[in-house]
């Protein structure tokens, strides 16, 4: 591989400046991730066109070329967005030379093209001759940023990924019109295009860009976004950015503003940004994440709610607030190298973000609840309807084509490097290139811990080779050629430096037993529970797997946890769990205190599945909460 | 008093069946309920009319005698009805012969009369004829039989209390046109009319109100009502009413509806009916009512939720569906003469519906939550701002002139009567008079569980006096005359049967111990915690009452409620808790389990307040729900 074709294969953030470097080529080669990638290029990616066909929103594009445009479908400004999401995943596949429908992209890059006005504007919700509206006349919900933030990042992977600048060149348009339009003043009620102008900055060199962000990102918090029915927090816009005391008001806006926000850190190295972000992030891991790593426990405004405002039952834990918040720690990682984010990332990775996604791939969640009730009548996210559990599109389809293209550039999360030496970040059977080195990871991550790292290609002298310990893991071994090394983790890495031959191996095991993990007693809703866990997993029990007993009524004691056996069902490992059956002694809601002794309790042979699997075929009740008296 | 002015004090519902009958002649002279209902008078209704009046309700209706209309004010097209709950709480002012603002109530009078339609039609967002809008084209949201159930409402407690009729007509002509147009098809999105028009039925005594409230309970159930955002069951439409399996959907609709068919139930006994009604109730009472008697604990669409879905930090317990549980409750104690329902009843009335209310009667919740975080920036209701705790007014004002109602009619739920008994159905101190008996009541209660009956009239044959036992009362103490008699009670009530003399002597002791209650193993969020009680108050701790401790630090030992104390301050009787203080000894939101061993714990004076009284000032943090470990 040529350093030309090195470069190419950036993927979606191209940092310059920060701890830590993305690399420029990683491939995911085998195993769960694999899968999932497979899955979306042979299911999710068609199923999404065909959904977007059918919703219309290749139409409100092609309409506006008619004289006469039939009106806007859909009650949305921002679903051109779904179209940039689902080019952007495409971007990836077909720079990868997959075969994913290249019909579909020529198209809808073909309609941009022709679409954009001659200033650069580009929104079929607003440039609809017929309708009342009129661009830039609803900061707070007209979404106009918003959706060229989504046209940016399909447009740079379209031209890193692809060679192809087209999109590229339509963006930075729509870009330049912004940031005439945006220079003194004015801002858009979502974030999402602060990343974005990072982005193209890195992508072009124009600085103009990156300062553009700056500014909305300082803007943010003087009260200018007004909206009859949503307040000034759902938009991040009470207080400025750097005074935040904690993460706020809607989730996705909250974590795509901070992903921007630490993008511009990123290349301006403004402390106060830092210093804010980091705050921010630390408060949110100790107070406001569900244990799947979801954001936001509110369906009301689909808003983070307050620290320790966590109940499973209804947790709203929208599957675009995970990759939100994995983009954010991502940057984190980049801008400080370190682990921390990473744990967080892959929390959410295999538990918050993989629940939204059906097992076939053609179904998906908006929120991703903890706990469902026997009495329960799934819907899903703000739209109602009859159908269970996962649904296949949505009136307002955010999640679908973020899932795809956050499917297919995993990749891209799996290294990152430094002078000196390279980190493997996220553990997957993986070829990672670089100008200095080629590795090729072996695992069946996360269904165990064994990892093979082979040295394909080494430099002359001395080099690190960084292996995250995951905070998840204890007693790690390791070996190099099969020699035990220190396996001592500094801190949260494993450093082995020295100097490297191909064909040289090193050998990593995370023991993985089953673990139990309690609350912060200021979490209510899950006082006197335990959530079971393996590796980076989350756990849950469907009813189905419980057939002696209500889930709600399984009671787990530590000696249950110790017992618990682990097995492999279908393409999963499922855990084996050995727990009481305590059914109330009293149907009373509120009964004296204190009440009655304990009845003799039942043992009931239990299954816990992932967390990510549950709701495929008919669940029943469900809790990832097991009570423990 | 002569039997026509008995006759002239019948209250809000006057049912021409069932186990027991409501009494004609009821006042309350003293006590908690006589000063809610002084503040009712001096201060929640000036402030109402004040608000009505600056909000444009008034204006709403007189704009349409102008010309050239000015737009309707607000966002809502039930904002008469606004109006119509405040003129049915005057007309008991009115009535009693209290100092109201007459003017008000003539102002308002004279406008209904004018505005009304030829045909009857009745409500001011629709009846504007420069709007687009029209008349019946939205019966999922356009509430208009919803405005037309509280302009009967009001007619008929004017009528009643006041004999005035002018209301009455006006409400008679709309329901006629309602009873045409509605004959065959056609049903509203909110329930309310039903009661209403049984009400019609029974001051009237025309049949066919009685028959068109019965096709709208039939009615519901088959999908009629079509909404963009609301799903089915919001409305309460998408199972029929005998078929509900559970209370559902939106709140206030779902407690109305079955409030109403209730009523239907009493005039017609429809055995299947009441069926559904009681198996409703029931399931309700045992899986979907906060401590508080709160009802709904969904902000999302004021929903209901599952069973046992009632977590305490965002109970919406809206105050209207407090007050449309206490009217269902009280039809189904006179239909069946069941305690139960009366217990119920009680519950939600010093805790649920009095916590809308401030101290000082001039600051309303909408939502009643049970919890507040340290770092919760209080809402309240659909709309948000930076108002803190109770608020002055709302866009959606439901609930202030809701308050107003119920206060002014509280001596209508102090006792009812059956052949050759009278019942004392809640504790006030009274003044009860029926054709049979005239009783005084003399009592502290909620404050102390003493109380004297005086008989000042009864027949001379022998006759009925059944007391109330309150659910929450244990070994209760009666005396005749000094005389102590069998207090073991017959069920749940104490009945004493015997010739009685003026000047007879009852006297009645609940012991008030303070309680702690735990909760169903079912209801997660207040598993490991209790709520403290005293008699039918709920108690609270707010974190200015705990200097010691963070009320989420607080533990409350099993030793510590059998040593509460007992303390008046101000006006209320607060407990005195010596608790434990139990700072978390980890960070970490999701530590491993079992965790390290607890941390020796220090012990922190509390005071516990009545959760009615809470939010008055500036709380900080504030708990029902205590943990016990």
């Amino acid at each position: 591989m040529t350093s030309k074709q090195v470069k190419a294969r950036f993927g979606a953030v191209r940092t310059t400046a920060g701890a830590v470097r993305p690399v420029s080529g990683a491939r995911i080669t085998g195993g769960l991730l694999h899968d999932w990638q497979r899955r979306n290029g042979t299911a999710t990616i068609p199923h999404t066109i065909e959904r977007l066909r059918a919703a219309g929103n290749l139409t409100n594009l092609s309409r506006l070329l008619e004289p006469d445009p039939a009106p806007y479908r859909g009650l949305y400004p921002f679903l051109d967005t779904d179209l940039y999401k689902t080019l952007e995943g495409l971007a990836y596949e077909l720079g990868d030379g997959d075969e994913q429908p290249r019909e579909f992209y020529e198209e809808v890059v073909g309609l941009l093209e022709r679409v954009q006005a001659e200033d650069g504007y580009l929104n079929s919700f607003f440039q609809d001759p017929a309708a009342a509206r009129k661009p830039w006349q609803d900061p707070a919900w007209g979404h106009e940023l918003y959706n060229l933030g989504h046209l940016i990042q399909a447009a740079v992977a379209a031209n890193r990924r692809m060679g192809d600048d087209r999109l590229l060149r339509v963006a930075v348009r729509f870009a330049d019109l912004v940031v005439r339009r945006f220079g003194e003043e004015g801002l858009c009620g979502h974030p999402e295009v602060e990343m974005a102008l990072v982005e193209l900055f890195r992508e072009t060199g124009e600085r103009r860009y990156l300062i553009q962000a700056g500014r909305f990102v300082d803007r943010r918090g003087t009260g200018r976004l007004k909206h009859s029915i949503f307040p000034g927090d759902y938009f991040q816009d009470h207080v400025p950015f750097r005074e935040l005391p904690s993460v706020t008001g809607h989730a996705v806006r909250m974590a795509y503003l901070a992903a921007g926000a630490a993008d511009v850190f990123l290349e301006t190295g403004d402390r106060t940004l830092f210093d804010a972000l980091e705050r921010l992030w630390d408060d949110m891991v100790a107070s406001k994440l569900y244990i799947t790593g979801g954001l936001g426990s509110r369906h009301s405004d689909e808003a983070i709610g307050d620290r320790y405002e966590l109940p499973p039952e209804r947790a709203y834990s929208e599957t675009c607030a995970a990759i939100a918040v994995m983009q954010w720690a991502w940057r984190m990682f980049l801008a400080t190298g370190g682990a921390k984010y990473l744990d967080a990332f892959e929390r959410v990775l295999y538990n918050a973000y993989a629940v939204g996604l059906s097992r076939d791939g053609r179904a998906f969640f908006y929120d991703n609840p903890l706990q469902r009730r026997p009495d329960h009548e799934q819907r899903s996210g703000a739209e109602a309807g009859g159908e269970p559990l996962r649904r296949a599109w949505f009136g307002c389809a955010c999640c679908p084509p973020n899932i795809v293209r956050w499917m297919a550039q995993l990749a891209d999360y799996v290294a990152a490097e430094r002078d000196g030496a390279v980190l493997i970040a996220n553990y997957a059977a993986a070829r990672i290139e670089t100008a200095a080195v080629a590795l090729a990871v072996e695992t069946a991550y996360p269904w165990d811990g064994d990892v093979r790292v082979t040295v394909e290609r080494a430099p002359e002298e001395a080099y690190g080779l960084v292996l995250r310990v995951p905070g998840w893991a204890a007693n790690v071994t390791a070996a190099v050629n099969g020699e035990p090394c220190a396996a001592e983790p500094d801190g949260d890495w494993l450093t082995l430096e020295r100097r490297w031959a191909a064909g040289d191996e090193v050998r990593l095991h995370f023991p993985m037993p089953v673990r139990a993990h309690g609350s912060h007693p200021y979490l209510d809703a899950t006082r006197g529970t335990v959530s079971l866990a393996r590796g980076p997993l989350v756990y849950c029990v469907e009813q189905r797997d419980s057939p002696l007993a209500s889930v709600d009524d399984l009671v787990i004691g530590v000696p249950d946890i110790a017992a618990a056996g682990v097995e492999r069902r279908d393409d999963a490992v499922v855990l084996r769990v050995e727990a009481a059956a305590a059914p109330p002694v009293s149907a009373e809601l509120y009964p004296e205190y204190p009440g009655p002794p304990e009845q003799p309790r039942t043992r009931a042979g239990t299954t816990f599945v992932p967390y990510f699997l549950w709701g495929n075929g008919d669940p029943g009740a469900m809790r990832v909460w097991v009570r423990t008296s």
